[in-house]
């Protein structure tokens, strides 16, 4: 069964804290009769800070679509392959090993996708597989290891990375002021993340089971307005509450593989914010603890889109406890409103372990 | 095996003959130093007429990004639904019964893409897996089997519903003079298609074995500059002989079938322009008249991106010619270079055919 290996993540330079939010907040809407409401929707986030991939002066200068796309191109060149060469060692494996990349981007747009260049220029195979996603938006983290989950299923023996690319800050409109734009320009981060799926073997999450669930009748909650401009975010007020809805559906699919989705060992969900995080503990009935690892992702990085599933997920990695056999799930939220989920038991690879434990006495 | 069952296809109303295309250009480029060029290019590609979503006069006219974007929304759930319900009877089945919705299409962008509306409106489950692919161009048509081959396979008993939606006509920009792009605003038409891949049985093509191959190096070749005008399609003189380097591709995946690319019964690939036609033939070895179907579609509806490989199967069946357990290979072409590639037997479903002509005695 395909094995979901340890994400490599990097996040900007470029560092953006609550207070400087604020204070942005109420240096650029001083007169909006919301703006109260909007400081206390971003306190409320509880992100300290946020990394985007430009000064925060250059970000809130709108230079056309056609530029930012490119900087959205010339910085994910930049920064997607040292985690690609980190997500590649994580899994022990080399770019000729991988049979599909998966690339998951919702702030930039880029045809042929930024596949075609990751396989000239970092030694891919030709014959890899590629599969550009980009309008799942955060839901699209776990559509990704999904998809991945099929194509090694189908092809035995094949491996696929996957790499999320958000720069939420290039979508950055300084002319929307609703109040959901105000609380989302506090909110989202830029991150690049990749991860391996091996089809068998090594340590991580070994992908039992997906699911897919669209909520009726949303599509209009989360969306994208296609201006000349550029991608133009729309959050309606209703979304922080559809984990009510999506809490059983997270429950049948545990329960599909014979768990109760209050009693597993790890979880890995998408941390649009923190009223996901806690209705989701509260509807599955799981202590906030057990969603530390998003919780983390969201309070050091924002909301980034893709890429949070990735990075909760590196972070039970480095904090080592799950055992071998451990029951968990991840899921991804996003854009239909879609979840995206799968089940599956952590395995432990003992060569790993024992290699590691060599280089350890080597160090 | 999952069996890619027979297409259905529309195109728009709205009908450019190659007479009217050539009087355009000479109206609109009277000065441009390269119109006789483009007049022999145009009158090349054999395309005898298109048919596009609105009326040529206000296709010509460019409204903007956001206009286009929301004609191309308007008019997708307009046309979609009709194929998606005839692609269905094809296969004999409800929308309950597809498990995948792939939806293709390179010449609009919408976040959710159209796959949550399809969902909501056509009575597909909410558990329904949704795969747009807006980034694959032509190559598109042969990566969306590709996929859904990969979910049926890993999912059992699963299917999937693919979705081309292309409406190239949405994507002409007045202020773009390049060669390439007088040739393309004469190449290109708009269709809609759509196919189940079902899980097994049926009459069609039995997916045996996918492949995809990148032409190492020619990412700038077929490509969108991504401007506040929109999507602004760029391509390369090089590209019309591409089909030299893939032909041992297709080859290849052919004999890993155990079969000759030579003697197959029937062949479906991206009419992508008179030449890659022509050079296949050539490099393959094979009668032009065994890509008639792919002539076909070029000829009547223009190069209608991911949806020819569609169109081109779609002819197959109303041709009737195949006997069951014939050879086949399909192909996209598109940005990258990329070519996404499926071989497989045809199968003739005995249960079909007996249902076929009762419904023929009834009438």
């Amino acid at each position: 069964m395909p094995v979901l290996c340890e994400p490599a993540v990097a996040v900007p330079e470029n560092i953006l804290t609550m207070g400087e939010t604020l204070e942005l907040a109420q240096r650029l809407h001083r007169d909006h009769p919301a703006l109260p409401l909007a400081l206390r929707l971003i306190s409320n986030t509880g992100v300290v800070k946020r990394h985007i991939v430009r000064p925060i002066d250059e970000t809130l200068k709108h230079p056309g679509f056609e530029t930012r796309n490119h900087i959205y191109a010339e910085e994910a060149r930049a920064r997607v392959p040292d985690v690609v060469h980190r997500a590649l060692r994580n899994a022990e494996m080399s770019p000729v090993d991988i049979d599909m990349i998966v690339y998951l981007s919702c702030t930039g747009f880029m045809m042929p996708s930024l596949t075609a260049w990751l396989i000239n220029k970092l030694g891919f195979r030709p014959e890899t597989r590629q599969l550009p996603i980009a309008q799942l938006g955060c839901a699209a983290g776990g559509a990704g290891i999904n998809r991945a989950f099929d194509f090694c299923t189908a092809h035995p023996g094949s491996n696929a990375l996957i790499v999320a690319c958000e720069f939420c800050s290039l979508c950055y409109q300084p002319t929307d002021v609703e109040i959901g734009n105000l609380l989302s320009n506090g909110l989202f981060g830029d991150a690049v993340a990749a991860a391996v799926v091996r089809a068998s073997g090594g340590t991580g999450m070994r992908l039992e089971r997906t699911g897919s669930y669209l909520i009726p009748n949303t599509e209009q909650w989360i969306s994208y307005a296609v201006k000349a401009t550029g991608f133009h975010f729309q959050l309606d007020r209703r979304v922080p509450k559809t984990m009510e809805p999506l809490a059983p559906v997270l429950r049948d699919l545990a329960e599909e593989n014979g768990w109760n989705a209050s009693l597993l060992d790890f979880y890995v969900v998408h941390a649009g914010g923190p009223r996901i995080l806690d209705d989701l503990s509260r509807f599955l009935d799981v202590a906030p603890n057990e969603f530390r690892h998003s919780r983390a992702t969201l309070t050091e990085y924002g909301n980034i889109a893709s890429a949070v599933v990735l990075d909760a997920l590196r972070r039970i990695f480095t904090e080592g406890t799950v055992p071998n056999g451990g029951c968990g799930i991840l899921a991804g939220f996003g854009p239909g409103i879609t979840a995206e989920m799968s089940v599956g038991r952590w395995q432990t690879d003992p060569l790993t372990v024992k290699r590691a434990d060599r280089v350890g006495e080597r160090a």
